[in-house]
């Protein structure tokens, strides 16, 4: 047998077996190492039946954030991104927006100092973009903008900035009796039209920042108008809130990348839970959970940021993570890819 | 062969065909008749894949009303017999109730002036029994006033005074892929404690009103405080609106008993939807939907109320059922049993 002959014959026993293990193994994005690991013996753990650290189907709750955990928010959140797209299209009817702050800055493409106004210009933003339209006619606008809209770095689809990895995670998950949400920051209204496709996760196990809504008949038809008021704000302590007015059962796996999931996380990974044990019945025993956190290490796939970013800022997580045995995912390590 | 021998024969082989005939049928607790044809034959036609009404299984979302609709609601909200017995329960360590309206009424038994003074008496009950403590000890209370609190009819547990011909239909719809949904005006985290046990119905499929929570840290614990400010009403108007916020996409059934539910029943049976058809991507489509009310007719197994009664009222719903193509069940015909 040449050297030749050899390799070939070695490549044709191992390849089918490469490709197997690929097709076989439902993280296959996820690089093997401790952050993997931990994730397949929580699952394994929980779903074990007579295990010390069994989980009934039912309170299989998982809960994600969105932005930077389940997609990218870099260089802006991409309902940002929206709403100055928005503010762009809606002008030609508005001219008087010409000499008014902060319409006329995004028109002038002067995005840095709308965002340095804080909260009033983008309130402003937010109110002309997100109400005085009804639910149904705001989710075309959404959907119609995703169809257009490019990401500036990856010059892709917004929606299809997702990460892969977390994709594979989402299912891997629901194949084994968890219930994944969402529980973001974002707009819920925004995020509904959209997370169905792009995670497997419908409408109504996504949870996020909302405003009210008000019924009413227009030419006999119901509809939901979307009003400029504020409800409630989806982010750090709003997230156990949220979690809880929604689903009214504490998760078992939290996945954030920020300090603004850090109470999230928190209250998924307190070790005391009445709450549980009242379903479960057995007060005594250890409640199995997890905490994960994202660390955007990769500038070249994709960004690299954590303490002193204005979007998507982790510090306190970063810190806190190790003794309280959250596990933070190394993006440039951990993900043998990024994007689908 | 005798006359005996023949029947015996005849019951040998009738029994087992009768029995499975009853085994068999998914709604047994309702009699024949064109309420229960039109469930069966609404089921049908929406899971009848290639059928002009099928609707794909994330879109089947099924929402029930609780109070009147899944359980009793006379003499009194079984929320406010709660809210009752927590002051009796409570009173020994609030020696100035004694002295102090609405509280002094409550102990003295004379709940009729309490109800008679509308919403503030009722606000201050429900302030000192729904809120200032945790979500967890909340639940804990409602679990063991269930254990122990009777209903003076039918003296057995209120979780007990549920519908069985409604159980029935939950299960149903569920075998049938619909997701069912509460979308009741009572306390959220009220319901939340036994809806699971009671109708199969988890935590996360719960919709109701509710108040402000607040995240907070005690012993390093993380908790979930119950403030006593109001923060969703989930009733009439508010019930779309409740359906948006928690699951963002409208029903194809619902089901409720009195006017509270009447914009529930339009938002969910209203002829055009473009939310839904934005999601199957055919708006030329029909819309399949059923909307349907009980109508309390059975003064013997349970109550006889309608037009004139102050809870739940239904005046509305039975003049204009007709013309909008609503069920109406007629509890007295209808339902071959009331309770389990």
């Amino acid at each position: 047998m040449t050297r030749q002959v050899f390799l070939l014959a070695l490549f044709a026993i191992m390849a089918p077996s490469v490709a197997r293990a690929q097709a076989t193994d439902p993280l296959r994005s996820w690089n093997d190492g401790p952050a993997k690991s931990a994730i397949t013996s929580f699952v394994s753990r929980a779903t074990t039946e007579g295990g010390p650290e069994f989980v009934p189907q039912p309170e299989r709750i998982a809960v994600f954030d969105n932005d930077g955990t389940l997609w990218c928010e870099q260089p802006i959140y991409f309902q940002l991104a929206f709403v100055l797209d928005r503010v762009r299209a809606l002008a030609p009817d508005q001219p008087e927006w010409k000499g008014q702050s902060p319409f006329k800055e995004v028109l002038a493409g002067d995005v840095k100092s709308v965002l340095a106004g804080g909260q009033k210009p983008i309130g402003q933003l937010m109110a002309v973009t997100h109400s005085g339209m009804t639910t149904d006619e705001f989710a075309v606008t959404v959907r119609d903008w995703l169809r257009t809209a490019r990401h500036p770095k990856f010059n892709r689809p917004y929606n299809e900035c997702i990460y892969q990895p977390m994709i594979e995670l989402l299912a891997y998950l629901r194949a084994h009796g968890f219930k994944t949400f969402i529980v973001s920051g974002g707009g819920v209204e925004f995020m509904r039209v959209w997370a169905e496709d792009a995670y497997g996760v419908p409408p109504e196990q996504v949870i996020g920042s909302s405003g009210k809504l008000k019924y009413e008949l227009r030419d006999g038809q119901p509809v939901l108008v979307k009003l400029p008021e504020l409800d409630f704000i989806d982010d750090k302590a709003g997230k156990p809130v949220g979690i809880q007015q929604h689903i009214g059962r504490r998760p078992i796996l939290a996945f954030g990348n920020s300090d603004g999931d850090f109470e999230m996380l928190e209250w998924t990974t307190a070790s005391e839970s009445p709450g549980l044990s009242l379903r479960s019945g057995e007060p005594g025993r250890p409640r199995p959970q997890l905490g994960l956190l994202i660390h955007h290490t990769d500038a070249t796939r994709e960004y690299a940021y954590d303490r002193n970013s204005p979007i998507g800022q982790l510090a306190r997580g970063l810190d806190e993570a190790p003794k309280r045995g959250w596990i933070v995912i190394d993006m440039q390590n951990d993900w043998k890819d990024v994007f689908p």
